[in-house]
């Protein structure tokens, strides 16, 4: 286990990447296994002497394990800044706050970029299909060598909630509580429809050269930002775009061209852009395909109360927000409905706001007041207050 | 003129390839203007006697003249076959319908891969940027050649009906009545957001080439049927999505990899490379360029009434979906605000369906029924019944 520290936090930070023991491989949904196993993570705060404050947070489909730290490749503050950090709902003060990067990710956990033991070559194509499953049990598997058994709270928006479903269906008896934010039980039709697209983006760039890109020395660059901008559209609400941008223009007057012509035209060019310099093409193409296998009734016999059968020691908090089309508050009511039907005990609020599904990342008061409440009883129930 | 009789209709088809004559030019918005003007056309039924029984069809996006005949290239029917029809609520022996290509289409009109008689190459991106305004004009000058003076109706969905407000803004004077389906008054930012993926799509293609293909012999297929794809999307509704295809696989079980597993995926994937059968690429850029550039309003000094002021003596019929969230009921409600600001005569309905924006070409027995009321009660006020 190497260890970097940041220098950046206010708070302690820790983190480096866990390798898992010669000979220990990870087992796959597929049937397949990964051996040489390495899960990078990050940890905020400090594990307390009876090891029951730790708090792991799940990341959606192109983040990662810097939550709360400063992204060693773009430079900017973690996309959980607003909700871990002293004072915050999450505060490394009192929890012992970690977040791994996902199996099938770029950020230093084993994924396609990586090279595969076997062959010396790096995966590509070759690297097995993975599953929500698979990224929980390689979570499951670090925690164990952190020597924790059980977590305070498993929390995730988006992806990052499936990964708290996956987590409390599969090992409820390690968790406390969890924190289901602005996820479904299940990828839908239209879900799965916007991941395809940004898929066959990537592959109709002959830059991706059947995944084998990073032999050949080039990037599927414009593949992959054209996906990033279609994913994009469906995180943000019609009437956050329309408040944001409307029909704003970047100059005075129409350039009567293809120039980017309208604010919200350049906005997207830049999120489709920016996204290149941080994320692999492959690791999109892999985690938008888990996403699109997820689904945790199938597992059950296709009933969802099924898998909850056994969480019912677990405290939860599903929330939503209501102008969110990617995955809807009728798909967490579907959640709490199976946690009910379950016994399990469920609080559930729909956030009202209209910035769309991002809104977990932005400024929404409601949401950390709505944490900050949660962590703070859930806290008192386990006798850390 | 010349005329070519398509030989597969029960009621009389005609049509061809209106030339302007000589010297005369299409002045556009940009300020610009075409010279060596074609417009494609169809039509079917009769012009009677008196030349009152003409109606305008104006097509969508990806759509053209072909609404009641049997396509060329992909020997599909008629876009608009279960509305243009013996019986139907547009009677071709009943009534005169036209259809024609819009400027910068590709089914015949003078479009991006015509040759410029400048140059005598093909224009590719020399072609200049279109608007909604410009495919209307020249469609009013082909309806004065045909020796048409006043249209019984103009009619469209979609882009279509964007082409029916601008004919009421316009040429009020040669309108008896006008219906718009599923349209907007101006394009919003997530219209604008979905139609620039489209155009990054086709322009990160390399065999689009900057937009000179033709010349080199290739097509940017890939690209277009990307864009394809993402607009698709927005054209269904979440659930008819979901009760089309839900999570159905293609197969018996999950391939664990990145075939198309699911019905959805195999179902874009078909919408993307049919399409490009039938469609150009740089039609796709232009035309979607139009939509964006559509705000009617903007052209009368941001007040939408304004560009109804001389529309009084019209009938308008404006019709929405309930679950389409491409060009939403609000945006059908604001145009039937501005038109009973402007004093005109508007019948409004929002037809109840699941099936999203595509409803208007789809089974949707309320809105034959609705044409079907209005085109028989605006037939009776001309004195035709």
């Amino acid at each position: 286990m190497t260890r970097t520290a940041a220098a950046t936090a206010a708070y302690d930070t820790d983190g480096g990447t866990f390798s898992f023991p010669a000979g220990k491989t990870l087992r796959l949904e597929s049937g397949a296994s990964l051996g040489g196993l390495q899960i990078a993570y990050q940890t905020y705060g400090t594990l307390n002497d009876t090891r029951s404050n730790a708090i792991l947070v799940c990341h959606a489909l192109t983040g990662d394990q810097h939550a709360a730290s400063t992204h060693p490749v773009t430079g900017k503050p973690g996309w959980w800044n607003r909700v871990i950090g002293p004072g915050l709902p999450l505060d490394p003060e009192r929890y012992f706050i970690i977040c791994t990067n996902v199996v099938g990710g770029c950020m230093g956990s084993t994924g396609p970029s990586s090279v595969d033991p076997k062959t010396g070559e790096v995966y590509g194509l070759t690297f097995p299909v993975i599953t929500i499953a698979d990224m929980v049990r390689a979570q499951a598997m670090l925690i164990e060598a952190l020597g924790i058994e059980t977590l305070l709270a498993v929390v995730g928006g988006s992806m990052g909630g499936m990964q708290v479903l996956q987590w409390a269906a599969d090992y409820p008896e390690k968790l406390f509580s969890a924190v289901c934010i602005a996820a479904a039980a299940r990828h839908s039709a239209q879900n799965i429809a916007f991941h395809e697209v940004g898929r066959q983006a990537i592959m109709a760039d002959p830059d991706w050269r059947g995944g084998a890109y990073e032999k050949a020395g080039v990037r599927p660059e414009k593949g992959l930002a054209v996906a990033r901008m279609a994913a994009h559209i469906t995180y943000l609400s019609e009437p956050a775009l329309q408040r944001k941008f409307g029909r704003e223009l970047q100059r005075d007057g129409l350039s009567w061209g293809f120039d980017a012509d309208f604010q919200v035209e350049s906005y997207l060019r830049h999120q489709g852009t920016s996204f290149v310099d941080r994320f692999d093409a492959n690791s999109y193409l892999y985690i938008t395909r888990a996403l699109d296998y997820f689904d945790l009734a199938a597992q059950h016999d296709g009933v969802l109360a099924q898998a909850f059968r056994k969480a019912r020691g677990v405290r939860f908090c599903v929330l939503s927000f209501s102008s969110d089309w990617l995955y809807s508050t009728a798909e967490s009511r579907d959640i709490v409905r199976a946690l009910n039907a379950a016994g399990c005990r469920a609080s559930f609020a729909e956030i009202e706001t209209d910035k769309g599904h991002d809104a977990f990342f932005l400024d929404e008061p409601q949401l950390d007041r709505t944490l900050r409440g949660f962590f703070a009883s859930t806290a008192q129930a386990r006798g850390l207050a």
